[in-house]
């Protein structure tokens, strides 16, 4: 019995719960009784929600109580010159939004950059990062944890890496406040993001720590990892990826692309990204990198709520006498091609027109890619909204394009 | 002449720049054409990107540069039970995410509080901010400046809100960095997220600073604001709406649905959201607000990069003889019913599920009442979690349901 | 019987507590007494601790189980010449302090600065804070406190005020988190620093919206205040005095006082204290304000746990075709020229070597001059410590000075 | 020619700089001389501040332009039985301060606190640190920057350590922002604070950084150190000691000694110190940790600007049947027993009554020592006010002790 108003029916009927649709129909069915479900009791019609390009069924290790999916333009920008560690060539960067003028601003900012001779850009520390706390009875027995903890560090990696075939413990960082321990396990994850990974892998090695040692475990995230949270602890340390990209811009090129100056270029961004951001007391000392962080992620199947750390970035501009320097540092962008919401129909396509679905070769390669293509586009997004606030342009670029 | 391959060929031949393909077909052609470019000049195949279901026109102000649409798998969590300052009743919450077990998690704790009684949630402080930076010569032109400001700050309402129909005021606050004068002006714009319209307005108010002062615009948005970047005025004064939501969750009904008590799970709230976050150097004080937020933004059209914002959240566990109470304070949620993606057309179904699509009567209220579901569901994403870790089922949880 | 000895003996016999000794002797002797008891029970000898040049009874308010005095080397930096909006002329700055080189550091700055023709200094905002904490019931509870707050904003001055002769409420600003409610009180204290009256103040007020709400008062200090702790609440909205000093200095003059360039020093300022800072996750965008703010406050009888606030300081430099100019703006400086240690006779000896010791006519300029001098002491100590490092002399410079 | 009335009007006759005046004369005669300049252009009589008790020869490495010394009332709590890993048995703490109340309150604490049979305390983490910064040509070149400092660590420290006869490397952080790299240098500093040991020794690094890579030094401090600054590296990472310090006491003698309960001391640490911390952004989740830093600095003769570092302080408060728990937490007390102030006369006898002047066997004991001291001093500081607001005394006791 698949018929979804019949399913529906028996939903209401308090027979079946919501969730349970899926154990007496097929992924599609299910979802199509759901959307009843909540049609019938909220007056909303879901039929955009209900078609989707998919089979329900991929969906399923990326969402419960599915009723169709959410459509999010998808623009590009490009192509965008950029000479990475791993990436290397010309790339088109998928960027799904709703804000109007933000890929034609992002697309301004490649262009410049690409007719400059392309962005460098480097993934210079890499690490997916897990932390539970742990109880102790008092100072003394952390003291003893930690000195535990330090030293069979070897077992701790061997129970943690013993739960993953790509995973490998980079650091186990240990901090004290009063009776809480924390640990904090770094994981050269590859082309995963790694948050799975590192729960899972870090479980078993928590497991360890409560076997031997007195600390009994409370949480599996102490919140030192830090997921999803802006914290200094990422911004400084990292998280994911930290990586770096610049691009020198001659004087010409600004002047005709952007018109404005480097100098008045260089003047915004020091009042406004340094200065502002100072007195703010901001992790992010940049114009809108969580902008293309966020259409980014959303285009390729990252993590949304993982846009917090990517946008723990720093901007920096200097005025030259012959040219623009500029540059764009993420602390913690994390971000995978494989694994979580990258295996979703439209958002493997948003890694193909980049060339990254996928694991790399060799592993990491191409998540590093990634985040070297991703870190480009937030500096063309940098130099574009910077030139355009330059140029004052701002509010009448929104009056045109946005909304 | 709209055939798509052909408009592509001349894209590659170099006769068309890929952003002007609207000027020579209707959206959808136009999109096709680009899909076309793409796919040839990287080999990947849009296919599913380009099955959207709605016509391109209606995302010209979401997006340029158009090739598709991003399909994120929307769920529902509910009902969930809120009685709101604006919000009031039983609501489906739907959830964009490809975060496995997000869903699941999030609508067991929408389970537990309706179970109890429901959430309680109030918008305690509302304003969008925009706040430019100028130039001045010195430290003592600027206090001349801010005594001009001080002075004369009903002029600067009126040039501001002649270039909006709906938005006010709220105030106007100075700041001084040396010879940088940044003036932080918060509007109250209804329904609407509002950041366009404070930008347009605080462009007409700035237009007459310079006008009357000596000082000199250098950027519109001079990071005070804080737009999409973590940082601490957020957090502390807020942006958009400062929304709060509690529960009290007897003790029977914590056992049975959560498998733990309320001192395990109050224990985990303090180790890990409280004395955890502290010593990460956070402004997010929960466990998984981002989620939620991330999740409920993309259902309904809000924009994805303000998740930053959404993250800066408190959340307060106590155990009581005979109850839990819990709460989750958001102190800069940014949400509108009106505007921005909130029309497209599964965003504007995804908004129609709670009842909230369009503007609000009165004005606001709309608004007021998503930002109060939003927190309540929040709220319950951070029982369900805790929860999950005070009975260790964490990375089971994820071992069965995610990947 | 005032006899030391005897005392000494009788505390150590258990007849007498360590701190009843002012019962039974004057002020001196008591200090003679308890010094008797601690090298007899430690092995010291506190004879030039005991060696102090005032009648201990001066010290009463100041201290308690006082035994003397610790001596803090007291240099002079100077004249330095400051344009305030309260201070004008030239200064010698007295700075306290056990590290070498430090004076000499900022009295080469003042050197230059003065030369050029004086620092510019401005008092921009003002005001000292104490936020009391509440429990409400729940979040509905909390907003219909804060509606009463604002209703009743009035009623709420008076009784803080009655309680002062010359503090005055600023505004009272509300805070919600979950079932906790933070009323920020902010006064102009004029001459006086203001921390005790703003919490017997506070107190009376606090009284009141227990008496009147269902508030129940948790705690006088909710740490919103904040006081002696480094939070972004005072780096963004103040505390004590918001004080900013700049200065031009001609290209000339840079290089012969400091051996560098406006450049040099520029790129210093850029890569240390703003990109530096930002990337260590800081509050303060400085080199080494709270050096200047520690000596000085420690002269002229300030608390010296307020360095704590007073190093919230960003600096500011730009080189120009033909000068360098410079900013230091310290967001919350707490000082008093009257009450607290400014009475003691070193600290008002210090005061006076300023022309500054008690109330200011009108009331409150002392104090704000005393902020002005000490941020363009400030200042010189920036530009000198920055051009040290462009000249790369920082090492040598302890390696022949300090220790 | 020592005369210093006549050294003083050679100065006043511009003959003489007033920091020359060490050179025609000794160091009490130029002191005396200094004091007539000032006394003469400023009309203030420092005859006290000149009354100080020591040859002024000894303060040479600590200050300069010296006119005679600060004298802050010193008080002792205690006695305070500590249990600590370097610190064992009973101790007076020797406060120097011009707070009124806080002798008494510290006291009152350390009561309690040896009534329950003492604090525990630790020093978990150690290391003081100097980060210079090197300006680089772009991404690419830091990364290679940055492997070259990976692969040559050992040279490195041999350079560093090749400058000291007692520090030694503990590790090299790398951070990257565009074209900047910073390396932050971690030292163990034995019984020294070592500040200025880390910056002689990293400067001799950074030379051959400069010798052998492509690194151009801007500033030997990056602002990545941080010293003197609050900053979120050191609270998440240390800098000087990190030391825990907590305690259990029993019910009644919290009743007894507090006249309040458990109960409404964790709420109030738990409105105050983590909720109302956080919210406010704040790096010090505590009540009054650095006036206890600041008192016992300034007795000690520690760097009064390092109250700073030494407020970054988490307490955490629990409640238990039987018991009251409490613990501080101190992420970065930068002290010394050898070097800097702590040779100066009042200060080494600060440093007697606790049995800790000068260098520990083994190197390093005393000054962890001193920090777990301070630590369950602090811990005294929060017990005393965060029961004094529990019992709502705080504004009476101002009102009769302080002022």
């Amino acid at each position: 019995m698949t018929d979804p108003s019949e399913l529906a029916d028996r939903v209401q009927a308090g027979d079946l719960r919501l969730y349970e649709l899926e154990d007496h129909a097929d992924a599609d069915a299910a979802a199509a009784a759901r959307r009843l479900v909540v049609e019938r009791e909220t007056d909303a019609d879901l039929s955009t929600v209900g078609d989707y390009a998919f089979d329900a069924e991929r969906a399923d290790t990326a969402v419960e109580n599915m009723v169709g999916a959410a459509q999010v333009p998808l623009g590009v920008a490009g192509p965008l010159r950029v000479a990475g560690g791993a990436a290397d060539g010309e790339f088109y960067l998928p960027l799904a939004t709703t804000e109007g003028a933000l890929v034609a601003s992002v697309n301004r900012g490649c262009s410049a950059i690409t007719a400059a001779g392309g962005a460098t850009a480097r993934v210079v520390e890499s690490g997916m990062t897990r932390a539970p706390v742990f109880r102790v009875a008092d100072v003394a027995e952390a003291e003893e944890v930690l000195a535990w903890v330090r030293e069979h560090e070897p077992r701790l990696v061997e129970a943690a890496e013993s739960t993953t075939s790509h995973g490998e413990i980079v650091s186990i960082d240990p901090y004290v406040v009063g009776d809480a321990v924390f640990l904090r396990f770094v994981y050269d994850s590859k082309d995963a993001m790694g948050m799975n990974m590192a729960t899972i892998a870090t479980a078993a090695a928590a497991e360890l720590v409560e076997a031997e040692t007195p600390a009994s475990l409370v949480a599996l995230s102490g919140n030192l990892c830090t997921d999803k949270k802006p914290a200094a602890i990422n911004a400084v340390e990292g998280r994911g990826r930290t990586v770096v990209a610049d691009v020198r811009i001659d004087r010409a090129t600004v002047e005709e692309r952007f018109k404005t100056t480097p100098e008045a270029i260089a003047e915004v961004n020091t009042r406004k990204n340094l200065v502002g951001s100072a007195k703010a007391g901001s992790l992010g000392f940049n114009a809108q990198a969580a902008n293309v962080v966020a259409a980014a992620f959303l285009a390729t199947g990252q993590d949304a709520a993982q846009v917090v750390e990517g946008s723990n970035a720093i901007t920096t501009v200097e005025a030259r006498d012959e040219e623009l320097y500029a540059s764009v540092s993420l602390a913690s962008l994390e971000v995978g091609t494989v694994g979580g919401g990258t295996g979703l129909p439209t958002q493997a396509e948003g890694l193909d027109v980049l060339g990254l679905r996928g694991g790399g070769d060799p592993p990491g390669t191409n998540a590093d890619a990634l985040a070297e293509v991703i870190a480009a586009g937030a500096l063309a997004g940098e130099l574009s909204l910077l030139s355009a606030m330059a140029s004052r342009h701002l509010a009448s670029a929104h009056k045109e394009l946005g909304r």
